[in-house]
């Protein structure tokens, strides 16, 4: 590329940085606002960012995948610094017209600063906490229930009915399930629900598969991530789309190769089989699908290339 | 997946669509701002969305490919509707903490409605044009050139120093170039610099390849898809990066097939061997790159494939 290399670019730019003189405009110093809007039919969606953390990479953050092939992957796709992962963590808002209903809730305030923005995204966004008619949680995880709560303990949306997967609920709320976990991650999921769920119930709504939570919003029996994961079609007049939620952890790794098994999932065999069934689906029939843990602002299709996949990011489009 | 069709799940929305309540927020109707803000180094920089045109793919969009081989791969990556292409437009400000320097201007006012954005991201983004102390132009097609002018012609960044790429300025406003032009696009871009540069003679800074325009940030020669088209190299203490500029149109036709020619194109052979020295460098010099026509916000790294190349979008941080 001409006569410069990248050294004599670095070189001559030190050479220069001493210049005292400031730009017209001070350094902003903060990033745009974490929200991203699209239509379905007549419903209005807004993707919104809680966060993403950056950590060294377990062993055996795939279970069945050496690490260093692993951090290959990675590496390759520029996930992270070197030996680290980086995992994006992104509630939908769906405004149906009827009713305002946010799908999970991310890590909420006790664990920041990277993440537990949700309440700054929907505030960017122009919704208030009580705007919200209905929470719909996919599962159990920490990430997904945490935002139910405020830091003082209180509902983060005071107004809302709270949806729980049904067969989720009953796993991870068993007294007989807890005392049976014997490894630290159940352990303290186990933990986490009870801190956080416990005084709610009595106090949310029970769905299963196959229920239409929302006119226009349907659960689906995702299971294998978790015992009662749900994933959501979304319908309004002749559009639709797919909210699979953790069909998948990040895209890179898992939906390239639907056969590496994530940490978090409880029956990886199950996971995978899920995974192969969501995905032939929505490259069959070419919808449109939103991941929690996908690039911001996580909207994709997917093309199946061989037995693996392969996921095409929609590009962010500046008007709505 | 369980025993939802997607024809199931069509009719069962249809059928409860009547539903009269209202939700507790109405439809916002309008998108997130359209900017980005990164880190290099000290450096700041914000990608700034001018917009993006949906249009039916002309038979010779790609030059030197049939038209439905072509249409077949905008389809495998979910471009736009059947038949059609979709080409983002993004400049990038680049605040050096010593100048803040827009790279390229966007179509201006004249052209709207879903282009000519760059002033609303600009607003969003916090910037008043007459904070701009410096504009450059990567080379004179439209797209880049036509937002130095408001509506009413008048200087869209009054307080800026223009510099202007000494190649390509030569080329497009020479008369005797301008009577050579036979075909229909180049007449155009004649026509064009004529309108929306000859009031600016003799008020431009020239530059040329290897010159650092501004402190930190270097022109690169790119010619091909201009006579003298350039991207930059702009580096902050130990971190650097390319603007790439449109070394390449949409990555999904021109990066991933690098021996596919985009009508714009002036020296198509010579765009391809530009095209392919530029990505073995980024590739092997693992190199943030932007790219004013890739789908926003842009920033991406490049893995070489065989003789073609893979774009790694960069995912969105909430966090700056």
């Amino acid at each position: 590329m001409t006569q410069l290399s990248r050294r004599a670019l670095l070189t001559g730019a030190a050479a220069l940085a001493a210049s005292p003189a400031l730009a017209s405009a001070p350094l902003a110093g903060k990033q745009a606002p974490g929200y991203y809007r699209y239509k379905l039919g007549d419903f209005e969606l807004t993707q919104l960012a809680d966060g993403a953390a950056t950590f060294a990479m377990p062993d055996n953050f795939v279970a069945n995948v050496p690490k260093d092939k692993a951090l290959a992957e990675a590496a390759r796709n520029f996930i992270a610094g070197p030996g680290q992962i980086r995992v994006p963590f992104s509630p939908v808002l769906i405004n149906t017209g009827s009713k305002l209903v946010l799908i999970d809730t991310g890590y909420g305030p006790n664990i920041g600063p990277v993440v537990g923005h949700l309440p700054a995204s929907l505030a960017a966004a122009g919704i208030t906490p009580d705007q919200i008619d209905t929470v719909v949680i996919s599962h159990l995880h920490p990430d997904h229930i945490n935002g139910l709560k405020t830091k003082d303990g209180g509902l983060a949306f005071p107004k809302a009915e709270i949806m729980m997967p049904e067969n989720d609920w009953k796993f991870w709320m068993s007294d007989e399930n807890a005392a049976k976990a014997n490894d630290p991650v159940n352990k303290a999921y186990f933990a986490n629900t009870r801190k956080v769920l416990s005084d709610l119930t009595g106090k949310v709504t029970m769905y299963t598969p196959g229920k239409e939570v929302v006119s226009g919003i349907t659960a689906i029996d995702t299971a294998g991530h978790t015992p009662g994961h749900c994933s959501f079609a979304v319908a309004s007049g002749k559009s639709s789309m797919f909210v699979q939620c953790d069909v998948t952890n990040i895209p890179a790794f898992f939906l390239s190769h639907p056969d590496w098994h994530v940490i978090y999932d409880h029956d990886a065999n199950q996971a995978e089989r899920t995974r192969r069934k969501f995905y032939d689906m929505v490259a069959k029939e070419k919808s449109l699908i939103v991941g929690y843990h996908f690039p911001f602002p996580c909207l994709g299709h997917v093309e199946k290339v061989g037995k693996n996949y392969r996921l095409i990011p929609v590009g962010w489009s500046d008007m709505l």
